[in-house]
C-alpha cells in the first residue's frame, strides 16, 4: 500500500497515515495538497491522506475545493492528536540548547517554553517535519526543533520534552482518499460526506434540507456553510452524517436532498474513524 | 479611537483595522489573539480587531473560543482581500533579490514565483509584516519580503510585483469589538452573530432551530457545528444571521431560539461588512 501525503518525512500527516493503515505503508510525500490529488489520481500511490479540519484553525477549504475538483472518494477519517516535542541531537541537552526551529504556528503554541527559556531562540521554518530534519543534518547540538514524536524517530532525534504545547485539545481530523470506493459492509459503524449547493433561496432549501434527515432520524456528525468561491452569494454547505448509503433510510434521504441541490457531490462513506 | 490588533506593524490585521476605522486610527500591536481582547477588556484599546475566518482556511475556533469566553461584543466586520506584494529596500531590484522571507503559508501561496525565479531562495519567518520590518533593519539590497503593500508603506519598502500569489480568491472576514454594543439604527442593514448549544439530540433541534428563522424569513448567512472542546460528543452551532433584534420578527425569533439552548450567546449585532 503505497500512501501520499504532503509535507516531508516527518510531517504529521505521515503519523496520520500510518495510524489508519498501519506501520507497513510505504509513504510517499508531495509539496502540495493537489499534488497528493494528482499522485492518486495517475496511480503513483494507492491512497492519499490530507487533513479536512482542525479544532484549533477549523476547516481547511482548500482540501474541500480540491474533493470538489477532483474524482476521488473518501474512504476512511482518522482523528489525530497534535503534540509538539522539544527534540535535538543525541547526547545534546537542555543546556546546550540556544535555537529551536519549528513552523511559526507550532512555536506559537509552545510559547509558553521559550517565556520560561529566555536563552533558546525561536526560529521559524517552513514545517515541523523539516525543522527536526534540518536539525539532524546540521550536527549542531545547540540546534533543536519542535515536531512529532514521529518526527524525533524518522531522524534519529532524541526527545528532551514531550507536550511542550501551551494548551493540549489540538486535535486534527484526516481523510483517507481513493480512486475506488470503500467496499464495507452495512453493519460498520459509518459516515458519509457531501457538499452541495441549494437550488433556490437558502434560508427554506437548508431547513427543508435539514428536514430531509430529521424526519428520518439521521444523525447530522458535521454541518457547514460557505460563500461559494467560483460564485460570489451562492453557498455550499458540507455535510457529514452518520449512516451507510445502502441502508434505504439513508438512501432516500440522500436522493431526496438532490432534488433540492443545484450542485450535490457525495465524496465517500467510509468507516467511523478513531482518535489515534 | 484605539485598536488592538495582533500582530506586528504591518499587519494584514492593522491594514483591516484602517479599512473600518479609518486611517486616523491609532493601532496597538498584540502578540497573541487573547491580548487583543485584555486590551479592549481593560481599557487599553477602545476596539479590537480579529480575524475570524478565511476564504482558503476556515473558521478561526479560536477565535470563536475567546469570543465564547469573554463579554465582548461584536460591533462590525470587514472582508479583506489578503494581497502579497514582493518588497525590496529602495534602489535594489529583482536582478539583486537572492532571499525572500515570508510566513511559511504566504511563501507557499507565492510558490509559483520561487518556481520562476529559482535563483531566488524563500525563507520562513514569523509574519508577513515581520519579514517586511526585517528587510527595512537588515539594509541588504539582495534581501525581500513578501507582505501587504500597507506593511511596504509602514518600512518604505520598494514594492517590486503587486499580487505575487498563485491565486487571487484568498479573503479574510475581521470583526471589531468593542465592550458596548453597537447604536445603530434598524434602518442599517445589519448582521448578528450567535453561538448555542442545543439542549437536547441534535438533528431535532437543529432542524427546529432553523424552522424559527426560516419560518420568519429571516436569511441566514452563515452555519457551522463543531464538536465543543469542553465537552465531548457536544455541539456548539455557529450562525450569523440578517437583521437587527430590535426588529420584532428577529427578536422573537432569538428568544425562541434560547428556549432550545443549553448554552446560547449573541456575540453582536452590527452593520453588514464590505470588501475593502
Amino acid at each position: 500500500m503505497h500512501v501520499a501525503f504532503q509535507g516531508v518525512h516527518g510531517a504529521y500527516s505521515e503519523a496520520a497515515s500510518k495510524g489508519i493503515f498501519g506501520s507497513g505503508a510505504r509513504t510517499i510525500p508531495s509539496e502540495t495538497f493537489a499534488g497528493v490529488f494528482a499522485a492518486v489520481e495517475r496511480g503513483t500511490a494507492d491512497r492519499g491522506i490530507i487533513p479536512i479540519e482542525n479544532s484549533l484553525a477549523g476547516s481547511i477549504h482548500e482540501n474541500y475545493d480540491l474533493l470538489r475538483s477532483h474524482k476521488l472518494h473518501i474512504v476512511g477519517e482518522v482523528f489525530f492528536r497534535i503534540e509538539h516535542a522539544l527534540m535535538v541531537l543525541p547526547g545534546s541537552s537542555l543546556r546546550q540548547l540556544r535555537e529551536v526551529r519549528s513552523h511559526p504556528q507550532a512555536l506559537a503554541q509552545c510559547s509558553e517554553f521559550f517565556r520560561r527559556n529566555p536563552r533558546i531562540t525561536a526560529v521559524p521554518f517552513f514545517d515541523t517535519a523539516g525543522a527536526a530534519m534540518r536539525v539532524a543534518d546540521s550536527g549542531d547540538p545547540a540546534a533543536g526543533a519542535i515536531a512529532s514524536t514521529f518526527a524525533a524517530a524518522r531522524y534519529a532525534l532524541t526527545i528532551l520534552k514531550y507536550n511542550i504545547e501551551n494548551r493540549h485539545t489540538n486535535i486534527t481530523r484526516f481523510l483517507a482518499l481513493a480512486r475506488s470506493p470503500w467496499k464495507g459492509d452495512r453493519a460498520t459503524p459509518s459516515k458519509c460526506s457531501i457538499v452541495f449547493r441549494p437550488a433556490k433561496n437558502q434560508v427554506g432549501t437548508l431547513f427543508r434540507t435539514l428536514g430531509v434527515f430529521a424526519l428520518r432520524d439521521i444523525d447530522l456528525v458535521k454541518i457547514e456553510s460557505r460563500p461559494d468561491p467560483s460564485s460570489p452569494f451562492e453557498y455550499l454547505f458540507y455535510i457529514d452524517l452518520a449512516g451507510n448509503p445502502r441502508d434505504p433510510n439513508v438512501g432516500r434521504a440522500l436522493e431526496h436532498l438532490q432534488e433540492m441541490a443545484a450542485e450535490y457531490r457525495f465524496l465517500g462513506v467510509y468507516p467511523k474513524g478513531k482518535m489515534r
